[in-house]
């Protein structure tokens, strides 16, 4: 990495207009270009207070073709985002395939900025870190193009600045602030951009204190980089890393027919069912008052029940608390973003709850077995989706995952029953007999799948039985007691801190 | 429309179970069928206080697939929502096709509580009402099924809810103050649902004192519509008309070329340029600080100047303040709602400017003429667009739209001049050069327009000139004046009442 650096000569008139007028017929051909590729491009310009982002960013504007260039230029998070974790508003904005985003206030420098003002403390500051590098990584290694620029002044730069505002309307009481802190504020910012610096995705320093120098070097780097990734024909494949992914248990998911005599009585399942219900609502009000937001993900075999689990599990909650989301095939939309853009959409805000049926674990599923992803696509998938899951809990979100098992003779038999059931008839198609027959592959993928993301924090939750009744009072038992043991956390850490909701 | 009713007679167990079970089944089925369908299902529960709309909403979700039916429970406005125009977020979560959407706390509802509450005058209420039918209508002629169920109770009904209810944690201050208001409150309701009961959109009255009843009521008229619009295997056309429409004044806009003797000093355009642009960037600051947003539309001829022109409008603007969105062909996700969803989607928040490359009026210009939309469908667009810019006039947003005006024989000169650069070859196909044989319906789509979408609030702004230097001016002229003219009205609106910013 760069150190932050010293101030470099000035550019002549005659230099600077000759430069630019270049840089901009390149830029506005390479912003041609982009539009025809199947990846984002997405910029970052951050970088010390009063360094000159806000003017790098117009400059930008002004060369390229603002139509082409979506900027991101954040203030202070507000409220619906408050309630959502981190990243959230970051993926929200996303660009898509073909299209270029810049982001001014991106996730590192809010970090430090929070960081700076108390709002996290260190420890926390260098697992944010992490959780950067990961972020970046997922969109690096999907073909994405990411190109971040820190812009940097010396002190004495920046008291020249302030003492030039300090009369007018531009004038910040921040700006003091940001003076008298000038020296603890570099290290904090230093050491971030060392820890965020990786090979692929490295910060570009670039010295602030020459407006028509720095706007120029930071163009240059931009049309150097897309020059590059434009002229990479076929994306290289990122090495698939499964081994940095967790390593679980291995749970046998291919089980032999429940034997008759196992069934539970149905009069007794309905009373039991009943009594968790109305728990699960008491709980209900409970999560919602302490606004801990809920995420449930059901996957399963074909007829294996997930539609009724879940019909069982919400029928005693209030339409308002939780939304159920089936997921399909992507859409267009959905298809030209990285692929768990459209699960973070959806996410709940806090005190809400949503259930995917079927989620995000398709990448390692259908996607897996089907071949429509990349062997290093859903490899490296694993650590992705853990890194997700993770960023939901440290943002105090309940998170649930149900794997609804049968044997594969319950599955047939199921099959049958439904081609002779009127109303059932229209669940039952050629599809379900085509993956039938993929079974064994799904076998694996799902044995895989478990073994590398039951993570402490999201664990999975495996119902295996051929008997509905007691698969859907094992899900409704499941969720009273991760409620309960929230709620009794959450008692505890209000009687030691005095907070009652710790928002990461 | 029927009347707030009377309590009806309670219905047996057996009764009640045999018939849940009938629309049960009922349901499931036409929910599948729902879901064939190229249009949404909008289902409104909306009623008094304690009337037991969250219960039937529970019930409906029992009853029919939950994970098929999105429910839309709004509490009180959030932040992200009072910085938008009023119907914002009905549109952001507006079901697509093949989708149902319940919404609880609908617009007719929350403006009758709005009124209750003091928040808007009586005046505004009335028009508000006018504003609901619009947007209902918008949905049922673009063939969406829309249902709408108001639950209402009698006083000594209320009365005794509240009294059950008084020592436990359900009850709330504002159910003494229901119990207090509940005669004017009836009246209010009475006239709102009056005036929002249209022929085709018109509400159902149920009594909401038994809870069985009241929910298989609900759940019976539901069954019922769904039948009758599912069994409609053709739309029927709405009328188109367009005789409500605003009519304004005819514009030519087939104009002869401009002679060259009538083109501006180069030099002097620049130095005139430079100048607004200075002008401009000061008044943003202004428009930024007093939170009012800016929404602006351009649509013209291909190779009429309009990028330039945004190009030049946007180069001394902050990045943060704008955003501008190219409008192309709708994606899949776009198709499968109301053509104006996707527009209401990205509009401004307050202090903030969206700016439509092509916007809107691609109904009545491209899908017209190329035969995209049908005769009625971008007949009655003007109507419906009128009514979407008065929506964001009210809330206080600067509405320009420009038609940048050439003549026949300059575009063929500038499709020339295009081919001829290499780095304009990309922005010239075939396509415009069959636009350009269908110029004639175009000028005829185009008077058509301005003459009937030019209103008082967001009147249109023609820009005819074979010099872009010219066009150019006259663009920022006109947002300066703009401007200038709304920060005006602003100083006098804050002087008589002492209101910075009325949000409607």
């Amino acid at each position: 990495m760069t150190e932050l650096s010293q101030p470099a000569p000035v550019i002549s008139k005659e230099d600077y207009k000759e430069r630019v007028r270049l840089l901009r017929a390149e830029l506005l051909q390479l912003q041609h270009r982009i539009r025809e590729r199947d990846k984002p491009v997405i910029i970052v310009i951050a970088g010390d207070d009063r360094s000159g982002r806000h003017e790098t960013i117009n400059a930008l504007s002004k060369w390229m073709d603002p139509r082409f260039l979506s900027v991101n230029a954040y203030g202070p998070t507000q409220y619906d985002e408050d309630i959502r974790p981190f990243f959230w508003r970051f993926w929200r904005d996303l660009p898509g395939a073909g299209e270029v985003a810049v982001y001014l206030r991106d996730w590192t420098s809010t970090s430090i900025v929070q960081y700076l003002n108390g709002e996290i403390s260190e420890k926390k500051l260098r697992k944010r870190e992490t959780y950067i590098q990961n972020f970046e990584k997922k969109h690096t290694d999907d073909g994405a193009l990411m190109i971040k620029c820190w812009l940097h002044i010396t002190e004495p730069v920046l008291r020249k600045r302030v003492a030039e505002i300090r009369d007018t309307p531009y004038f910040d009481v921040k700006d003091e602030l940001a003076l008298k802190n000038y020296p603890e504020a570099m290290e904090a910012i230093q050491k971030t951009l060392d820890a965020t610096s990786t090979p692929t995705n490295h910060w570009y320093v670039i010295d602030g204190s020459d407006a028509q120098l720095r706007n120029l070097e930071v163009g240059e780097i931009i049309k150097r980089k897309l020059q590059n990734w434009l002229d990479q024909t076929e994306q290289k494949a990122a090495e698939p890393d499964v081994q940095n992914g967790y390593r679980g248990e291995r749970v046998v998911i291919d089980v032999p027919p429940e034997p008759e005599d196992a069934r539970p009585d149905r009069g007794e399942s309905k009373v039991k069912l009943k009594k968790l219900q109305t728990k699960l609502r008491k709980l209900m009000f409970e999560i919602r008052k302490h606004e801990i937001p809920v995420v449930m993900a059901f996957e399963g075999w074909d007829a294996a029940g997930k539609g009724g689990a879940i019909r069982r599990l919400v029928s005693s909650l209030d339409a308002g608390f939780y939304r159920i989301k089936p997921i399909a095939k992507p859409t267009e939309d959905e298809y030209a973003h990285n692929y768990m853009w459209r699960f973070w959409r959806d996410i709940p805000r806090n005190g809400q709850m949503t259930i995917y049926d079927r989620s995000w674990y398709g990448r390692v599923l259908v996607e897996r077995v089907e071949g429509f992803a990349k062997d290093n696509e859903w490899q490296r998938a694993y650590k992705e989706i853990n890194d997700f899951e993770e960023q939901l809990t440290i943002h105090n979100t309940i998170v649930l995952k149900f794997w609804i098992n049968i044997s594969k003779e319950e599955q047939l038999s199921r099959f049958e029953d439904r081609e002779q059931t009127d109303y059932k008839k229209f669940k039952i198609t050629e599809e379900d007999y085509r993956n039938r027959e993929r079974w064994d592959d799904y076998v694996v993928a799902v044995e895989d799948m478990i073994e590398r993301t039951s993570t402490e924090h999201a664990p999975w939750s495996v119902i295996s039985t051929d008997f509905k009744d007691k698969a859907r009072l094992e899900v409704l038992g499941i969720v009273v007691n991760a409620f309960k043991k929230k709620l009794k956390q959450l008692e505890k850490t209000t009687k030691s801190d005095g907070l009652s909701n710790s928002t990461e």
